[in-house]
């Protein structure tokens, strides 16, 4: 089986030697600036991984894992400018680094030659395969326009939250590792236990980021910690500490939530010790357990031998460990 | 074989019966709006004229012709923000009803339920529709890229002209057809001799529909006249008229399209005077017709008895001979 560091490099080369060099190139060079932008690959490498786990050829997962980065990279493309981000990766978003108009086409390219990619799977699992692709394109849509919908909405439920990364962030983690089975022509059951390990994963995930934007170390996490409470990010801590505290510390926390006249650090600092005081970061902790032991649970129920899971458990456990 | 009424009749069924109440209603309220905004549906028809032509069956071609729609619907939800259009078919376009995030996020949307719709296609043909509405979702966004970048350019042949608009325009017609002759199973070679009638048909009724904005009838045309000419658009009117000109008639051109000062009545009439002294009408008539003659003897080329070719040539020729 392949190590962890086979998969990226097997990445890393194809997306290489897949530059589109294409014209016009005012369409194509926001195309490989951001796929040369780096990231953790986490989806194609999720992909290869889960077919290789189930025993498949890995020269058939590589054009897919392509057309799941292209994919990914796309809807990094629109919702920058949804959501006004200049920054990714350490570099400017495209949108800022050319324009809007740049950003929506190139990102509309992103997507078809994400299908391109995609049609190079052999013919007899396309049907199942783009069936997968495609309900999770519309997912990955619906999860972006509730998010968009929360920051106008006061009335979100933790269960709305978690719908939403389940839609915006989960499914498209979930349905890389259920390509890469099929793929591998992997059993019925066993490709729905790995998309619902992928699920509960990527839930996991998102919550971690939560946390760790709020709680990580500032050195070790590289960036400012405290950017969602500035921008009144509606995270699983925000509603979680809502749904905790009394009227008077709900009273508090919104004051301080629309206080202009804070300094960014004070209020950052004033938030952080209420989540403190609430234990926000031990119940969202506990959630983020929760749903990685649902998903150990379906990684633990797939019908192979043990040691063929442990690449990708590894992974898993050492994301949900991390602190950048 | 079916009248263009009865095509049209399956058409304005099938979006009926097909509204997405499906949830967030704010992503799917724009693809509603846009998909009931009417239009000659003309991109779908096509798709069921050519599959009627080689004797397909007709209900294999309903979905497909859906996805055309929802494809060509998208694409103008999105080259509408890039435009700054505010108005299309009468109506408010979806960025400037909603917003601009609305218009990207469910232009998005309508580009996957687009691949869902040609899903549904029987699966032993997929691989070849695919393969063709693929390739020509990239052109399309190939020729918008072109028709952005020529806003900007002064070295525009009126080649560079021909092959944008056979991009952003006439691939989408000539997939329609292509694809409905898929369906049907249609003589390879005939597949083909459709497609290419469909690119020269496109090609020509772009050349019309610039020679109307500014050469038209106000009061058949239903909008304004000569607004390319206000807009200062490079279209094939505006290229062949410098082809055309004479140093000193450039100039003038030059002069009158950049002269601010100009009423809009005035811009229009003295740069019109210039296009009918060099005759431009008359080429750009020509050029039309030489493209639709091209496209005829595609279409008379095709195997098949003519009385079979007759509903859609009786399409194309009414439109040619359109006044708006």
């Amino acid at each position: 089986m392949l190590s962890l560091k086979e998969i990226q490099e097997i990445i890393n080369n194809a997306i290489i030697s897949n530059k589109f060099l294409n014209k016009p190139a005012e369409l194509y060079e926001p195309v490989n600036y951001s796929l040369s932008s780096g990231g953790k690959r986490l989806r194609p490498s999720f992909l290869i991984m889960a077919c290789d786990m189930f025993n498949g050829n890995i020269q058939d997962a590589v054009s897919p894992a392509l057309a799941i980065e292209l994919f990914h990279n796309f809807t990094l493309l629109h919702d920058d400018i949804m959501d006004k981000s200049p920054i990714r990766r350490g570099r400017p978003t495209v949108y800022k680094k050319w324009n809007s108009n740049r950003a929506i086409l190139s990102g509309d390219t992103m997507f078809a030659l994400a299908y391109e990619y995609m049609l190079k799977i052999n013919k007899d699992i396309l049907p199942d395969v783009l069936e997968v692709f495609n309900k999770t394109a519309i997912q990955v849509c619906e999860g972006q326009q509730y998010d968009m919908n929360f920051e106008n909405n006061i009335n979100i439920s933790l269960e709305n939250y978690i719908e939403m990364i389940h839609l915006k962030t989960a499914v498209l983690l979930a349905a890389s590792l259920k390509i890469g089975a099929i793929i591998a022509k992997a059993d019925k059951k066993d490709s729905e236990l790995i998309y619902d390990f992928g699920i509960n994963t990527g839930i996991a995930f998102q919550l971690k980021d939560d946390l760790l934007d709020c709680f990580g170390n500032e050195k070790k996490f590289g960036k400012k910690i405290g950017n969602d409470i500035i921008t009144n990010k509606k995270t699983f801590l925000y509603l979680k500490a809502f749904d905790l505290a009394d009227n008077k510390t709900s009273q508090e926390l919104n004051n301080y939530f629309n206080d202009n006249n804070l300094s960014v650090d004070k209020k950052i600092k004033l938030i952080k010790n209420i989540y403190s005081e609430l234990k926000v970061d031990v119940h969202t902790e506990k959630t983020m357990q929760k749903y990685y032991d649902k998903a150990l649970k379906c990684l633990d129920a797939i019908n192979i031998d043990n040691k063929r899971k442990a690449i990708l458990k590894s992974l898993t456990d050492k994301l949900m460990d991390r602190e950048d």
